[in-house]
């Protein structure tokens, strides 16, 4: 595989996308920390700008390129939260950022990616379609892709985080991201390797979109077969340096229910009084699930966005 | 009248409750400051303990007696926010809260109460029978009353919230906050009489229950007629004190409608990622309501408090 990033790489990445990014909160709740019998700190990623981690990453991969080589902009497809980090870094940056979405993509992600200055456009809501699209755009304005995850500069854009929240907090147990596609639970394993060698990293995954637990039983990547969860950020197949990272330096994967999902969600906005996305919820929920094994530990949890339709919300409060 | 409460009252005051309470973090909104033109600081007792202001005062009345005296406990009739704050302060000495509850209180807020560890009697869903039950329970117990808003010790204790905002933030043009009973207005205009004399105090009042708009008018209480708003911590006819201050310490009361509390508290849901009750986005449309007014100030605004019960919005997202 290619070599893995250094502590040297995700240190020069961070002073380069400091300026862009805010170090955001670490928050504590009385209330959750009785409840659970451990002492957690909430790294606050629903409030980074354009409201989730993909901020730290796609800064990343925008400003550690020169003002001429990035001159046409960068190109991607995602109806989420990445394509809204690319669409506003390339805003800061002064270049343009031209996002494919599919075609039925839901109107309120459609706006925040134009309300971001992103130039949207429309393909037909399969994965060959977005990728001819986005080739074809490539192509047509020597724009540069960003991909979502699989890409070291991604992964080290968004070991920023753990990092930030290691730095407040030393001597961490355990510390719990989501995975979806990885990016951020491999840049997370990569800065616990290096800055906090003692604590564990676990990851949470909806058990109706196990792929990443599937692949590390297997020893390879075993492709997502449903989708159907409310954690809609965590949909993708793990990429293929995230594995090797996942494979290398994380202790566990835990699955939760949708019901399970929901009810940490609900606990966080009630008690803390914060706005957090489904896929957001999902590590807490991991916790929530096995109390005993995490009594009396000190945790650090990535709440990794807070982007959430409420005029239709994809779950029952 | 009483004479008002000095610096120096507020002062030791602030002292006697921080060991109870959150210096609660104060947040700013790129958007929202790029949206109204302004430049705004929402200091946020949404994420104070029992999630409002209200714990301020509660535990300066509870604090501010010897532990003899206040061995028996305290009664309150209240079915809001107040009820949570005594029942949590008075676990927190030691002793017993008795809070008298309209028999058709919503169960969430009944739950609440119980699960800071107050002692629920509930009582006709009307003023006289409230008042009685709570005569009652203090004669019965000898707890102490300990009234919502219309009491020094209470105004003092809320006066609180507007001295941390002023002290991180010196100069600010505006101060802004709710008006229900008027706690927190009039113990806000103390504390910036005192602490931000340059500072004026505007009020934000839901146009339904407009009683403080009307009584400084006409220069005298002018009770609330009609109560049906979103806003339910402001339902209440302005306290005799608290009207005292306010006509002499408050620049302006600024009505809104009930569509501009909605939007205004949705907004700061969707930009801030932060919960907030309906009651507390009433200051918030008040600016919103005045833009041209309030364009290029440094404006302090409180967010009062986050308590809403998710599984029934009292509004539509």
């Amino acid at each position: 595989m290619t070599s893995i990033p250094t502590a040297n790489d995700i240190q020069r990445a961070h002073e380069r996308i400091l300026p862009h990014i805010h170090n955001t909160p670490i928050l504590s709740s009385q209330f959750i920390n009785e409840f659970t019998g451990a002492h957690l700190f909430f790294k606050c990623e629903n409030f980074q700008k354009t409201g989730s981690f993909k901020m730290r990453g796609a800064s990343n991969a925008i400003f550690s390129l020169n003002p001429e080589k990035r001159l046409n902009g960068f190109a991607t497809h995602s109806s989420g939260n990445h394509a809204q980090a690319v669409a506003y870094a390339c805003k800061t940056a002064g270049i343009n950022a031209y996002i494919i979405m599919p075609k039925n993509a839901p109107k309120v992600k459609v706006d925040a990616v134009k309300n971001y200055g992103g130039k949207v456009i429309f393909c037909e809501p399969n994965e060959t379609a977005r990728q001819e699209a986005c080739a074809k755009i490539v192509q047509e304005t020597n724009a540069l892709f960003i991909p979502p995850f699989d890409d070291l500069t991604i992964i080290i854009g968004q070991a920023t985080c753990a990092k930030e929240l290691i730095k407040a907090h030393a001597d961490l147990d355990y510390l719990l991201t989501p995975v979806g596609g990885g990016g951020l639970a491999s840049g997370t394993a990569l800065s616990v390797k290096y800055f906090s060698p003692k604590t564990e990293v676990i990851l949470g995954e909806p058990e109706i979109v196990n792929d990443t637990y599937l692949s590390l039983k297997a020893g390879k990547i075993i492709p997502v077969s449903k989708t159907n969860t409310i954690a809609d950020g965590l949909k993708t197949t793990v990429g293929k340096l995230n594995f090797e990272i996942i494979k290398n330096h994380v202790k566990e994967v835990i699955l939760v229910s949708e019901d399970e999902i929901s009810s940490a969600m609900r606990m966080i906005w009630e008690r803390m009084k914060i706005i957090i996305e489904p896929s957001c919820a999902v590590p807490f929920a991991a916790l929530l699930s096995k109390k005993t094994f995490f009594k009396n530990k000190k945790i650090g949890i990535i709440l990794t966005g807070g982007n959430v339709d409420l005029g239709n919300l994809p779950f029952k409060l």
